[in-house]
């Protein structure tokens, strides 16, 4: 049985690690671990998990997880991973890091959407951009994974086909993204206060927000394009679940029939991505509670656009499905080990 | 006292009319009219109005509507008011139709959206786009007013400064827009269960929904300018509120002093209008309840694009207290008159 | 015009008496005050009070709260009016207190179930329970009113008419009650967290709320009867509203139509309090944003016991609502003053 | 594999069934059948479903379905089971209904409260209850299981410890339960439309649900006492989830320490119910997503009252997961096989 750890096990990402590796049939009960909270039973601030077999929390350090971990998720803030990941590499675990520490290459571009500190050039040289779809083959090889953010999980895999073509203006593409609340974590502040949240609807960070830089830099290495794109968030009523509504203008004349099979062709083999029918309009219920990325495609002939809508679950395909999905291709199990088959509905 | 009446009276626009014009201290009791359910009590179908002095309901005699009322609002379904508003308009009553019935000059573009039988072209070319901030003067002469539609009024007010400059490439508007779930009404469906629209988003009528060509036409008389818009709506698991993310392409340099002192300017006499700090992001429920429509602007220098965020209470601003705005202009009232001064939150 | 100040102007009960009060036609616009935030606009804390008239808010200096009002209402947390009301009191300001800490006739059961240092007992004697339903005569001559709890509101006007009668066994009442997040307040915590509440409901301080003492002494104050209730609150995914289903077993044979008669008549010149038809289920959303109180009454032969269902929106009749028609009362204004006649639905 | 088919496969119970037994390692891709829509594929009315491996609907036709399973789910609405099952019966298949039609002994019961024709009595005698808690051995030789409601579900688990002794007043069972929507299934109507529903709680069926004899029932058996519950049943805005709040006067002093510890031993051996510590309030969403029911005792010492908190997930434990945990026992499975460990949160 794999063993594998959990650090920063006490945050939403965390315990959606945890349930879903309960389901995964390599892998071992998990070590948690967490900078607070030593010795207490995570049952005590999660009551979902009372009774379920889990150790105690344990502080994070270095040694003590490499000796007792094949694999580690780090699930923690921003500026933590990039200490600790340099710390973990010199040891034989693998390393899966939930948190955007280690998907930009660029120090600049870290910095001036973080506000934090970088990690060191090597570990981010290092790190695998964990978007199993466009990076099989190097998931395959490494030894730490920059998971991919939520936005841009749903928002890559139902733009970059496109991106790759020479249909569509490169210098157009507008990504108005939904979430659901869990994505801000379980961190306590106004905005996420249910009676300011719920009945309500707003957009954020406006131009601003941190995935920004993430897409476009996949982007380029996925097309060899550089572009800037237009990316806005909004905080939805819900818990669970982004739907990304993404615009370009097309260039070139094509028809609906090429478009649909153009992406059911690129996807045709890809577990977790379904496309839909043209047309059609996912709601982010239809893959709440599992790993599947859902695309519809949607062609304007009056105003000679695409729309693209893409959902997901941020929580699972944008956070601990993925990850999961990422070790087992690391691990060599089956892509699709422990990850559920069918959406939670409703 | 004026006497109001209310067709279509059974639905969330009518029971809004209802809510509204109780506070209103110029107007009497209204009438209430519908199709079906002629001398039944509203309370039997709303149990919110139990023990609410109101008339049975009474079928839908023009003659005897005219004799009984100085105004009477059409909030029936899509074909309705077609039908009725050129009986109603050889009488000496006011009609405020909240339709789209009358919303579009061409009659091809009613049908190509609408799908039914456009009205007639004279009773059209009467009415006014009941849109004050922008056709105050002819409301005031007006004998039939189109209401706007609930995405056009939070998408116009929020475009439109902008529209008339030429500060902005005009083809590349785009509209992504928000709703809570009584814009579609009382009826029912699956599309409106709770099991089904709950901790869900999605897109729906992409490229397709009959506000498109309202708000372009009104741009058009407006600015001048002919122009396509992309619009998308979305239905938000919330009740109320309209949230209108609007984008569009700088083609001159402009700073965000300008753009917020110019739309500053543009609305600092309009007791509805409340243009927010640069930069900010307006939720819904800050105008739920209310007649605001709430505008923030945010402009992003890396991709040169403007952004519009405008918020509204879709049943008021977007519906029955828009109306109501009307009635006062049509009526000589303050403008103001019966319409809530601050909103309900949380 | 009336002045009227609101102390605790920062939280969800402050800003909805400043809602109510904007559309009463005796009362100026309010001064505000708080404990923290002196000489800033409200509006920053509370956007949907952008442009809306109000003062900046004031500290809390008492002679300077008397110079300019002639009532004030205390919107505060637990312990401040303890404090605060016997200074105002010396002057010749009229006092509503929306907190808990005059509604407890004896010191040792606020002590027990408030943790906190009761108010001095003179001015607890002073103060009148401001339920105006049973204590209207009281009222008109108070200079102080502890205006009743959220919970107490909904389950004694539900209660009393029948606990009144030699009908039912003063041992058996529950009062099953449930309520929106808004009555916890705006305060920060995990136990208002959007991922934490949305899609889940859950008990409360079972056998430990505060209400509970102050729901058994008005039934003894209007009944005599000295008992005990089982109150058990839950908190519901929602933010407004309160619904009581209240549990008693019946000691005498008694009908339907005969309690259904009684409840009319006892409430049949009430304002605020609405008797539905027998065995109906009214819905929180039917009394939403009105200071109505809808009750139906059950009668279950088989168990012989009768049950009511009271419904209120906890801000309006179970706090600011109530305060107003409390402060009506005192004052000689029509009591339903500035309170709006139709709900807000849906 | 065991082969297993859905009889009602088109609602909410339904694909519950087909998620859970994609997780079950013994189970094939079940059979779906349905009375309507026969040789369309699932996904086009549930598109969660798109691309999950099933085959298409078929027609409900005995003999097809009794040669090509071994077990059948009725997930059928109430009258549907009384007609199939006999038949069924006749042959080798396993049955296993979700139904009400089999759980009511009595015949003029049945018709009391459900008003429908009943099942004929030999059917009903074979059927067990399928409470494993309390029925495991039945369960384990039984042909045909009539699987709990989801209120009873709740609600004995919670109660039968306590109704077990002579420590409580058996005349003075009260339960007070609350529901998540998806309770009512999927069909269309006023009472589910989102805007109805949203923001708000009401009671429902008062003195008059069709559970209320099934738990009555359930207690006479496993207690030997003939007795009345008042059980009322509430709708809350939320999707899953029910919450039973139980109260009980105590006849004889018992402590909270002995309540806990015998409640603790009754369940200490069960997979899915989990005693949470004494004077907790467990939340719906702490079972969501999972088998368990999550039960936590109160004491009321002033009032002498027992009051019992337990929920569950509405569609697992209170169907298509008990279900699943009825199959296990009938066919020699690990009991647990195939149903989750831990809720998912949040």
């Amino acid at each position: 049985m794999l063993r594998a750890g959990i650090i920063g096990a006490t945050g939403y990402g965390g315990v959606e690690l945890i349930r879903l590796l309960s389901m995964h049939s390599e892998v071992g009960t998990p070590r948690v671990y967490s900078s607070s909270s030593e010795g207490t039973a995570l049952a005590s601030l999660f009551p979902h998990l009372h009774q379920v077999e889990l150790p105690l929390l344990e502080s994070i350090d270095v040694p003590s997880i490499a000796e007792n971990n094949d694999v580690v998720f780090l699930a923690t803030p921003a500026g933590v991973s990039a200490q600790l990941t340099p710390q973990l590499l010199q040891t034989n675990v693998k390393v899966i890091d939930l948190s955007g520490d280690l998907r930009l290459n660029s120090a600049e571009q870290y910095q001036a959407w973080y506000k934090k500190q970088p990690a060191d050039a090597q570990t981010v040289e290092q790190a695998v951009y964990g978007l199993p779809e466009y990076n099989r083959e190097l998931v395959k090889q490494a030894q730490v994974i920059a998971n991919p953010g939520c936005y841009p999980t749903a928002t890559l895999l139902g733009l970059l086909p496109l991106a790759k073509t020479d249909w569509v203006d490169p210098d157009t593409w507008i990504i108005d993204a939904k979430s659901g609340v869990s994505g801000a974590g379980r961190g306590v502040s106004l905005g996420v206060h249910y009676g300011e949240l719920n009945e309500s609807i707003n957009a954020y960070k406006v131009g601003q927000h941190q995935h920004t830089p993430e897409i476009e830099q996949v982007i380029q290495e996925q097309t060899g394009k550089a572009l800037l794109v237009q990316f806005t968030p909004h905080l939805v009523p819900m818990t669970r679940g982004i739907l990304a509504t993404t615009y370009v203008k097309l260039k070139k004349q094509v028809s609906a029939a090429e478009l649909q099979e153009y992406y059911e062709s690129v996807y045709k083999d890809e577990p977790f991505v379904r496309i839909r029918p043209f047309g059609s309009h996912p709601r982010t219920k239809e893959v709440s509670g599992s790993n599947f990325c859902d695309i519809a495609l949607h062609l304007d002939e009056r105003t000679g656009r695409v729309i693209i809508l893409s959902v997901i679950d941020n929580l699972i395909k944008g956070a601990a499905g993925q990850a999961i999905q990422n070790m087992n291709i690391m691990c060599g199990f089956e892509e699709t080990a422990g990850l559920p088959k069918v959406p939670l509905y409703p």
